[in-house]
């Protein structure tokens, strides 16, 4: 195999991507050489290079602690834990949780064989411990795993001394009430609040 | 911005990727780093280091001259017209045609400021002006700009002493009459066949 049929193999691996896109990206990519083909492989090799694993929160950054655990601004009292580094980043962008992140890096399930033991359930107790922590947010995803995982953490948190909160259910903000499934329509009408 | 930041801003200006799923890919690349970001960087390098463009025909290829053109076992009586390399390698997926091609590199548009002088027809008549050469199969999308460029080009090889040819109009393999245009149910209908 060629340079160029390796380049697009390498592509099409990548997730969302398939052999057609993965050509069209090339292509792209090789009319663009200074724009774009050198900027990625930069961007690649200074990554690959300088890429590191929280050893605090389990986030991936460039330093260790990220730029999230290092950042004193931040309210020590909150610890949000969630399944993965991409839930983590989507929690970010919203902007309105101030505290800190725990990455589970994934959730209990007994058909792919994860335990506790794989999952950073222990650091978490360690850190869920320390008094300056009062809140634990679990925000693992409302999957039947992300619900398991969820109520495991709580029953393993009920020794230490902190209050345990999951996300709020309900309607997605600018859903449609005709699309939404009866789980979150049923979730959303029972947890209905008084208009002010 | 930090390598991470601006490996994801570089992946969100590929087409088909989005700040989104760039995230999705860089993640998935961080976690794979020997299985698939080290093969991706080094063929990239590679590709940036080797890929040159076909002085014959305009493909994109390690070689110059290309694969194609450098193939001797094709036959050299036809030559097929195409829009883009894009165009190229879909033909050439199809493993039907056997000759050589000839990349024009755009169409013609008047609203884009393209004249017959930005795309390589000079080139194609010299090549179609060649002995060897008995018939140009033009290529062009069934766009306007795409046809308008198909009968320019043929209107140019008059003097040449070729067969000029297009590809059919029709309903396409696995297509379903409900589903498809006007236009194409009534260029399939004009250039029916005796079923024999």
């Amino acid at each position: 195999m060629n340079a160029l049929d390796s380049l697009i193999a390498q592509f099409a691996k990548l997730p969302g991507l398939g052999p057609r896109s993965a050509r069209r990206v090339v292509l792209h990519l090789i009319r663009n050489q200074e724009k774009l083909m050198l900027p990625l492989m930069t961007a690649l090799v200074d990554t690959h290079a300088t890429i590191k694993t929280c050893t605090n929160c389990g986030n991936f950054d460039v330093n260790d602690p990220c730029h999230i655990c290092s950042d004193t601004r931040r309210d020590p009292s909150q610890l949000c834990v969630v399944e993965d580094i991409a839930d983590l980043w989507a929690i970010e962008r919203s902007r309105i949780f101030k505290g800190y992140y725990h990455v589970l890096g994934g959730t209990l399930s007994a058909l792919d064989g994860r335990g506790p033991d794989q999952l950073n359930i222990d650091s978490l107790l360690g850190r869920a411990a320390t008094p300056d922590v009062k809140e634990v947010i679990i925000a693992t995803n409302a999957t039947v795993e992300g619900q398991t995982t969820a109520f495991y953490i709580s029953d393993r948190l009920v020794d230490c001394n902190v209050q345990i909160s999951r996300l709020a259910h309900g309607i997605p903000i600018g859903g449609e009430l005709d699309f939404l499934d009866d789980g979150t329509l049923g979730a959303a009408l029972k947890a209905r609040l008084p208009v002010a």
